[in-house]
């Protein structure tokens, strides 16, 4: 079959300080849809275009950053199957039950090398985009705020990059479409990979702190739209890294800036489209600068210096 | 692995009437790049962002009309899975040499229950889009006239439209993303299938007129730059069928138009992500029209009549 | 003085056979906002980003059409001034109260040659659009439908198009920006005139049909948001007479379409920035399709022949 | 008449230290049309949809920096009468010969009080922008580089503020609409004026370093193409200041950016539509980052030091 395997980032679950503030932000300003609560307190949270329950999980606790990522897979077959590979590969797995998340089937766990939780599932109680499927219309009326269309990607950090990298183009079928190489030209210093024809679906970067976020992404339809996203953020005084601005890297544009918490979130608009039949892109050390913030060519120290 | 099988649509063999007035509109109207002439003279073409050596090659013939459909496959070796698969299917398959086609590996050749030719085929020599795969920059320079980004899907027709269908579902692993009922509410009208994250890479449409083609589609980056594809098809005299508009099905949006032969050719923006967990959509009868031209509601005579 | 005399298209009052309907209409889809209702029950409107108090009148009536068409003059002397003027050029004035239409100065009225009802005034309320005055911000949030952000021209018919372009132009200091000819490739058979840098700010068509309407304008950021009031009002089962499309004329791009009494509106989109030392465009009678439609080159019969 | 007086920014003498190198840039990267050069060695330029010989003379010299700035006029009548107000406002006027200028009517020349060279003239050759005036297209082809549609403002520096912007308003007819107050609440830190439906036409700065250049704007139609901008910017190696970005102040979108010589330029979209009815907005002392870039509500240094 032509899409098989490990589909797309799914959910993630994102650990916030203050659970009114945090949904208050999530849904005025960033303006994902909320979908329910569970009895543990949680709140799930779904983008306009996305037709499965949540995409967000927020959890209260006394630090920022993400609990776990989760990916959709293609049914419960390719789940076993993974699992299966998985463990041949000497990666410990473990199920966790049907419900425990909101309307989700059951999730297979385990850690990559950089210290991060994953999980793949199969199952997601399908509520849609409003739309339904017979004689559809083609707009989302009533969207709030920035509106995203879907969760789209991840960067995060850790130690043994080279060990993720292999485990998820090994294993999990991903396919490597850029790379950073470190000053000595040869060891990776970031990784971007895909498993879909989107131009990077999870990101690697070398890093000692091991289980670390950089940015969640969700996707803007167009530069446009990114603008009136920046106005918005700066009308209602969001804390904005950077941007709006071009990448090199997957040439999509883009601006980071912070949940209340403190987690670095990116609303990302483009890239290329991917094929496995294309070669990727390699960047020196020294335009690293360029591959990250086109136009400027340098980097800030607060974007190299925050994870969550 | 995440992306198998069939990859993408990767080159369509056109007729033409008169190859250098064709070759002229193709390159300076619709603004290909020219990549190559072969013995027999055909003339070879490939969009900006394109890296293979060419996706559209023109053959000069006393009437309009295409001669084959190519889809590029991940490998050899999914090649050889796919041909042995067509023929368990009872699909006769035939090998083209590789070099009939200018850099082009060998071909798997068959003949679709609606009547059309088409091939696989998993090389082709890469030319790049000249941004190269170090340290590349983001924009495309020099790009003439329209200047899609790439050869995006075809609508074709013909009588069996269940047999190519469930061909392309069962053995070549495409989904089903929309379909079209006829008055019975229960038959395919028209069905859009995909091998990828598109709304569509290929399009069946039930016509007792098999092996024709209503349109080749290439893909155009913003709504704006549909607006300057129609201003300059208008300045120059293109024969334009009918747009800009919206799509219902894909949500996409449109021109169609015809070279100077009288194929139709559509520029085409947009489309929502498709992922195999979705569902499809479902148009009835009576809202063709909308499913068609979402904003008029109607169809035009010369759409529904004319093919190649 | 730089920018002097009239100013712009300040109101319409616009007849409606159902206000309730007619109220739902121009603020759930067009998008203006509802600010006071008189004690004749008129119902006043403005856009998003006018300032003062309205720009559109609705009133009750038994047929739609257009009761009057205002434009606002830099002040009081000029309004005294111009009054004059239209005297010494032997028009007929009229002075309407302060406070006839709610919160609006006194307005100067005269019959334009082609029959059409005019007024001039110099003072009415402003109450912002929301950003205020100090440290604003640059978007207006919470707009709803297609949310033009102003009245912006326009285009009404009558026999003697050569007395009201001779008015506007020698006594109210319009300047010609563009004409269509006719036949005989000498008169008018329609002209564009501006009294600021916009493309018109009124077009006359020659017609047997004196003191009718063929629309009012409103302006639209861009050809995306276009497409966007294009989807909403198929959505929302708007009658659409055509778009979205480009026009020859003024190089803008537009949607015709009309409110439920039957009164056409467009969506108006772009026209280049005009000076008064510009020539004007004359078109010809056989490329009077590429003025209005630039695309297709053909007008509509209901185009042509529907005015209120 | 409704459009009197000045008109608009028509043209401006740029200093360049390598005329060679100067040219490339203006014309290849910021894609400006070379149309003529004079005898002393100055070369003449006009962006693609001015229709006057040129809006841009670059001179060669051992700084860099501005000779004078131009104004076009509505007529001869307009340009004595103007005359005539400037000396009896006790301002020295000389009058510079037809012809001095390539295709360039007589200009009146006089300092202001900030020290800066203005001048004003009624005549210039009109060379078209290849659309003609019968039966026009809509779109310019063959536009090089960034391409923008016209010279749009400049913003100036200087120490008598106060009379600089009095003599404009009190002259010259421009009005104010925007303003910056210093620390003490009171006094303009910076004002915006226009002479037009613009939201500026010239802006001017307190600073000690009288007879300055802050930048000269060219106007880029969407915020899409200013995206494009910044990437051929990026590409070509050009010193961007800052941007792509936001101004709280008249709502446009800019990129600040030096030609090789070191003079700022900008690449600025968008601005609300002013008209003189319309109330000036004030920023105070503490908000001048957001007055200037909206996002990030914070000035660079470089912004700031930075004049020619």
């Amino acid at each position: 079959m032509a899409l098989t395997g490990v589909l797309r980032p799914g959910h993630v679950q994102i650990r916030v300080l203050d659970l009114d503030e945090a949904v208050a932000f999530y849904t005025q300003i960033l303006g994902l849809v909320e979908t329910g609560r569970d009895a543990s307190g949680r709140v799930y949270l779904k983008a306009c275009d996305e037709r499965d329950h949540h995409s967000v999980i927020l959890r209260k606790a006394d630090r920022a950053g993400t609990d776990f990522y989760g990916f959709k897979v293609l049914n419960a077959r390719t789940l076993d199957l993974l699992e299966t590979d998985l463990r041949a590969y000497g990666v410990q797995t473990e199920r966790v039950r049907a419900g425990d998340l909101l309307e989700t089937g059951e999730r297979v766990r385990f850690h990559a090398p950089t210290g991060h939780l994953f999980e793949l599932y199969a199952e997601k109680t399908e509520i849609g985009d409003t739309l339904g499927y017979l004689n559809p219309d083609v707009i989302i009326e009533d969207r709030k705020g920035i509106s995203p269309v879907r969760l789209d990607h991840w960067q995060i950090h850790g130690e043994d990059l080279d060990g993720s990298r292999d485990l998820f183009v090994n294993v999990l079928g991903f396919s490597l479409t850029e790379r950073i190489l470190c000053e000595d030209g040869k060891t990776d210093m970031a990784v971007w990979l895909t498993c879909s024809n989107k131009a990077h679906d999870i990101a690697f970067v070398r890093d000692a702190r091991s289980d670390t976020s950089h940015h969640a992404a969700f996707l803007i339809e167009t530069w446009k739209k990114l603008l009136y996203a920046a106005d918005l953020m700066a009308k209602r005084r969001v804390s904005i890294d950077i941007g709006p601005l071009r990448h090199g890297i997957t040439r999509g544009t883009s601006i980071y800036f912070f949940d209340p918490s403190g987690n670095r979130i990116e609303t990302f608009c483009g890239g290329y489209s991917f094929y496995p039949d294309m070669k990727p892109y390699t960047w020196t050390w020294e335009e690293m600068g360029a591959a990250i913030f086109y136009h400027t060519r340098e980097l800030n120290e607060r974007f190299l210096s925050v994870v969550t």
